[in-house]
């Protein structure tokens, strides 16, 4: 007897590398930022319906493996991530992921997914959505200081969803920006290469921090930083990794996705245990003020939370018959009778 | 400009389910069963080097999902697994599982593989290899009670390990005994399908509680434990599902895998929080006393831990080569230059 062929029920949509540059293709980047924040600002306004961990960690001398699961009582989803400084140099990635969304009555996977490229939409988009409620209402320029893998991603999506036209540029390394203005030539963006981060930040309304080092690095001084500014803090995200100095901190008002994990990983890990945050979902539910004058320094201390992952790996799920970029894979067993598992087993053997 | 073929780098080894049957059917699951049974007390024996933590659950009135990751500073592996007991009579799986084993010093995975098939082995070769330190050294004949999808795996565990030469099989459902006895029909056990679990474990050395029911049970009555008898009890792995009647734990000395999970999941819930266990890997290690006399009652009181998922995936990724039953997944984004990330997307649209 031949072993059947994997039903249905076995089967697992996998997004690989290659299918997600095609349907970031296929939609558009800008579009899809677009989308994706608006996914996660949907489940940012169900807050409360989430069951919320901080990450799951794994530290090394070399970096950390991070699994990150969040429910919505109907579907499960998890990431997994790795962060290694060093991987750069190697030619390796800083950060890659990947990701599974299941459904929650039966456990059973509904999707498994590069989240390297994701993440970085997800990222973009996340901040894009906390600008909306945070950044001046006039702002249209926009320095981005460090241009590494997330830098063309937050330009985009400020621009489809804040509408900044130009952006300031500066990196440590010029061959960085260099990339980054070359990548994002055709975009429409009025693009100016800087020396310094004093510089970049000289006439900006929001201030994007992402660089990489693990170290508490000190990206932006207290002087760099003017009224009404609104700071997008992205890189500092681990414990012992921060970019801004601690007297900015003490000037701005700060927003955090999840104040038990931000605490530990964010540009707050440097001040009291009990210094004032704002959740970022109860301002946009309502419950909260964001920007409230034009003189306020606001601060989003991003570290990247699960839910916005969640929210990802939910919009990708539904694009999957749109696009139709995305291979079955075998990943369940699923015998005949869910009792025989030895005998399904047993049978493939007449069939190798 | 085409996109590149995905390099090495990006490549992750995957095993479906078919090529999983394909493994076991090449090596056989009897000398699988005995090698992954090696693996584990290899890890066992160096307990201390791994990080351990209880697995992470995500609860719902349907069942539960499960993250269980562990490293020994070389690797990283993690399941996911499932438990939804009501789930067999929708026509799915109790229990479904996959995990990944990556490499600590880049985070990069090296080995993502179907586990429902790994599990149900690593849990067989766990059961034997505890009863190697704890069973009567004259043991010959298991109860096996519960005859579902672990069943026939317990039993070529045990034949291989052991040497036992006889199986009492008793499933309230007389179809799942016929079904094992079907299975194990070649196997050159002696086998006997019981009426009751008072006929099963008659002359039973060796008695296997294997049952499905997310409920206080009681599979095990105090009256059916005879002086010397080994006691492998699968089935008691969740809140509030236990297998065994009370007062058999107060009769029996207790080994577990990891008291902080066992106390939460496993039989010795309905006992005191201090009552006394013994950890495996401590007997394994020379440092703790197994089996010591002949008339007594020994209980592994198995739940399942990481290291086991470890264990196998180890396993498993130096069949690899071996057997050459797997095929590559594009899972990890590997731009030319690891910052380009954008560009690597960018440039695939003309590829398309």
């Amino acid at each position: 007897m031949a072993a059947p062929n994997p039903s249905a029920l076995a089967m697992v949509p996998f997004v690989s590398v290659q299918d997600m540059m095609r349907i970031v293709n296929a939609i558009g980047p800008r579009q899809m930022l677009r989308e994706i924040c608006a996914y996660i600002e949907a489940d940012f306004l169900r807050w409360e319906t989430f069951d919320k961990t901080p990450r799951i960690p794994a530290h090394s001398e070399e970096g950390v493996i991070e699994l990150m699961p969040t429910t919505d009582g109907e579907h499960y989803g998890f990431k997994y991530v790795n962060g290694h400084p060093a991987n750069m140099a190697r030619g390796y990635q800083t950060v890659t992921a990947f990701g599974v969304l299941a459904k929650v009555s039966n456990g059973y996977p509904v999707l498994f997914t590069e989240m390297t490229i994701l993440t970085a939409l997800r990222t973009a988009a996340t901040s894009a959505m906390a600008a909306k409620y945070l950044a001046p209402k006039s702002a249209r320029t926009m320095a981005m200081i460090g241009n590494g893998a997330q830098c063309e991603f937050q330009a985009l999506a400020f621009q489809e969803v804040l509408g900044i036209d130009t952006v300031h540029l500066f990196d440590i390394a010029p061959k960085a920006s260099e990339k980054a203005a070359r990548n994002l030539a055709d975009a429409g963006l009025k693009l100016r290469i800087c020396a310094s981060a004093e510089e970049a930040v000289a006439g900006a309304d929001i201030i994007t921090t992402c660089t990489a080092d693990k170290q508490n690095a000190t990206v932006l001084t207290d002087n760099m930083v003017g009224a009404g500014v609104h700071i997008n803090a992205i890189g500092g995200d681990c414990p012992g990794k921060t970019e801004l100095h601690r007297d900015i901190l003490h000037r701005a008002d700060i927003f955090v996705e999840y104040p038990a994990q931000t605490r530990i990983e964010g540009e707050i890990q440097a001040l009291a245990a009990d210094h004032p945050v704002t959740e970022l979902w109860q301002v946009i539910a309502g419950q909260k003020t964001g920007r409230s004058t034009e003189r306020q320094i606001t601060l989003f201390d991003s570290v990247g939370f699960a839910i916005e992952d969640f929210s990802a790996l939910r919009y990708l799920r539904d694009q999957l018959e749109r696009t139709g970029h995305f291979v079955q894979l075998d990943l369940l067993a699923d015998p005949d009778d869910p009792r025989d598992l030895f005998g399904m087993v047993n049978r493939a053997k007449e069939s190798v």
